[in-house]
């Protein structure tokens, strides 16, 4: 059975009785619009398009992992002002001949990553299309607290992580280079790659703990960290032997010969969150310090300025 | 200049600076989210897909066009809720051999669009892909309103429309037979196969007087007013002698030799309004009676039960 098979109707309605609602969900699918709780009287909100062949490879990830995945790069980007994720509305576009399987495996992965923060999707719209198109907007509630931007950072903050970094690329060169993942190591970068594993707690929680800039790594550590330099009008001055390195990511590199460092900096899509904090915070497990903030501008690795390596979509 | 001349960082930064922000605008583009104000405590969303080839043509319509019409459904479908249309986020992907001057008319589409509201595009994510995609999603206040649903319709109500119906469906067919556009009237029905004027303040008005249900016309009347039956679980009949029929969709329809009635009852994409009312509520100009809500099912016209037709996107 493919999705032609089903017609339009058929097709929302197969996603929406696979997909819970949440609390926040006062109106969930069927109607004109959804309608979600947002009880601080602010929502922040984001959005992303992600395109089979250029964000996800259907011989590469499974319809689950590409659902994980795109719920999940939203869901962190509203986590990285500080506020928790509430909800998704999402936009598919989807060949006639896609399987019933592959769809029923995306809507599962979307639902099971909302679940991880206990937001849901509330919404959708579904068209034809030649390829696998996947707009998501994410909704989140700031409870009361200021959204932490990323011009915050000052001269003395600590510039701290949470999270994955590297795996996303690793799996991703593993892939490309097709070695077989056939150890629990490399299967977990390549698994890192399918769909990341953000800290979405860890979002409101350095929010709470007043941090001065936050976002999430979605381009590559030392790109992103560029847009806060920027946005800050300061200087990021990072240590690479304070990198918490992950084992799988170490295992990959060693595989490829390559420098696992490298992914770590410059990986994107693990969408990890990085923050700057007054150096007098206590920061609770989860965050790793891997730098400060200093005057002047630009991001700097062992007092050396490195390029903004990263994605650039039209590069 | 192309978008790919230009790269990701320029295409967005030509993006946003054309992009006021207005008042419910509390975060606008720059950071990992918007935050957008929602008063009420409540938010309404909904999103949508617009793929080139399929739901517009860059040889039919301008990006102007395009940029209003994806911003005019998204707001529409906030509006027949009975919310105030607040914001915008937008998803885009762009072929990088698009032409700056399309991009900047497409933006300045949604710019104008949204300005008829008082919203604005607070947000959005740009990606490269072959074809023109837009994802777009609505944000919208209830302003203390309960939310007006499908579902709320009850024998004895009246039905009514407001808005232009049939002009966009008047539009394409001009466009499709080739007939050049060169009297005012014609004109007029292919503008509104580009870009549909949506009656947006009626919207809330008709919550406020106590719509019971209500929804705006996406697929063509007779395929939307079924939704409302079967939500409502009754029966609706039409009196189309009571539609006003635009003279640009009469002026089309002698053209071409159709009939004008089929595109009013079956056209899709004007995004007019429909509602059912108690048969006390005295309608204020710019909505229309055109019918009744009666017990059964379907909907009825001059008695007789049409089939659904309409737009099925997988059909």
């Amino acid at each position: 059975m493919t999705v032609g098979d089903l017609g339009e109707f058929g097709v929302v309605n197969r996603i929406t009785t696979r997909l819970p609602q949440g609390a926040a969900v006062m109106l969930g699918p069927g109607d004109d619009a959804a309608v979600i709780a947002a009880p601080d009287g602010r929502v922040a909100v984001s959005t992303d398009l992600l395109l089979e062949g250029r964000h996800f490879r259907r011989d590469w990830s499974s319809g689950y992992d590409v659902g994980r995945k795109a719920a999940a790069q939203n869901l962190a980007d509203v986590a990285a002002m500080g506020a928790t994720p509430t909800s998704l509305v999402v936009g598919l576009g989807l060949p006639a001949d896609l399987p019933l399987t592959w769809l029923d495996a995306l809507t599962d992965g979307f639902a099971d990553e909302c679940a991880t923060v206990g937001a849901s999707v509330a919404g959708g719209d579904v068209t034809r299309c030649d390829l696998v198109v996947i707009g998501v907007t994410a909704l989140g509630d700031l409870a009361g607290r200021a959204p932490v931007l990323r011009s915050g950072a000052r001269p003395g903050h600590v510039v701290a992580v949470a999270g994955r970094l590297g795996y996303a690329a690793a799996g991703w060169a593993l892939l490309e280079a097709g070695v077989p993942a056939d150890t629990p190591l490399l299967a977990e970068a390549v698994a890192g790659h399918r769909a990341p594993s953000p800290p979405y707690a860890m979002g409101p929680l350095a929010a709470e703990l007043g941090a001065s800039a936050m976002l999430d790594v979605s381009d590559g550590l030392l790109q992103d960290l560029g847009h806060v330099a920027e946005a800050s009008g300061v200087r990021v001055e990072l240590d690479p032997e304070a990198f918490p390195v992950g084992e799988p990511v170490v295992a990959a590199a060693k595989e490829l010969g390559a420098d696992p460092l490298e992914w770590v900096l410059a990986g994107g899509e693990d969408h990890a969150l990085a923050a700057a904090f007054p150096a007098d915070v206590r920061l609770p497990d989860g965050w790793h310090v891997v730098g400060r903030v200093a005057e002047g501008e630009g991001v700097l690795v062992h007092g050396r300025e490195i390029g903004r390596r990263g994605w650039d979509h039209f590069g």
